[in-house]
């Protein structure tokens, strides 16, 4: 897998332009000396400033317990040569295999958080937990962005959006509309 | 614009299908004699059963009154034919204009709620509100999905995604990487 160790730093306000499309991202958490990945596909971005990102994690998941006594992980976003590697990361559970030794990912230092960065990923966004008060119901995780670290290309990157069943849909062509908008946000 | 009246229902437990690849969507609502329809990124599925939805309607939109009176709305999915009506619709405002008139859609009875299904969508989901307790906070509002009609064809819709600055990414190619899976959610 290609590795993007030679990331530019990115306004974390802006870091819709990757997450509000709906890709599938990689969670990766640590907690003393145990690190784990996830894979996530439900997620939103919930305001600009600060930078919110909301999303669930199972409360069965290994990571689940991982990052609710951290408070804190870094979502990545995984690319098309990508996809085997996050489907089997998103079928086996960290209690019982190292997800980085075992499907050949690289953990590089973060800044802000104590979690790891996975290098082979396009982009990466350090999160800080900012509102924990609907995990018990829903086991939904408000993240706060605190660094964002994003490969200078491809300007595009082939995002996988899971559709359930075993389906992903590729991100296919850009269109570009801004003469149509009024207010461009 | 084509117009899907003969929809199939579908499943609501499994409406993940549409909503997970993160399509920009069209809310419908309805409050006394008024409708309303708004352009919406923010959105993220939450459970399957029930089967809950979590979006952003920003307090300073038309809508935001409409369903936070009403607690209802229908999340509709446009595809790329309709692109021009979700710019348009994202940058007016419903308190001087007709959405439906203005952009020649037709609006459809639901079955559940009062709000209006958008027909020239591909999809339709009719949604209550469920938990209104983060939308002073952050404008998040939980709904349950109690209905959903979906068009039989095509069975892959291009919907778009939207990046922020004028920027659409349209879906692209299908994957299919079932057999990878060691248990298929």
């Amino acid at each position: 897998m290609r590795k993007y160790s030679g990331k530019s730093d990115f306004p974390v306000s802006k870091i819709r332009r990757y997450l509000e499309p709906g890709p599938i991202v990689l969670v990766s958490s640590k907690w003393k000396d145990k690190t784990n990945i996830m894979t996530m596909g439900w997620h939103t971005v919930m305001e600009f400033v600060p930078s919110l990102v909301g999303c669930i994690i199972a409360g069965g998941n290994y990571s689940f317990d991982i990052i609710r006594k951290s408070r804190e992980c870094v979502i990545n976003l995984p690319t098309l040569n990508m996809i085997d590697a996050v489907i089997r990361i998103g079928n086996s559970s960290g209690d019982e295999i190292d997800k980085f030794k075992e499907f050949s990912l690289t953990p590089d230092k973060a800044q802000e958080v104590d979690a790891p960065l996975i290098r082979e990923c396009h982009a990466n966004f350090e999160c800080k937990l900012y509102d924990d008060s609907l995990i018990d119901e829903y086991n939904f995780f408000i993240f706060e962005v605190v660094k964002a670290h994003v490969a200078r290309s491809p300007k595009h990157p082939k995002t996988m959006h899971y559709m359930g069943d075993g389906m992903f849909m590729v991100a296919g062509s850009i269109v570009n509309k801004r003469s149509l908008f009024t207010k461009v946000l």
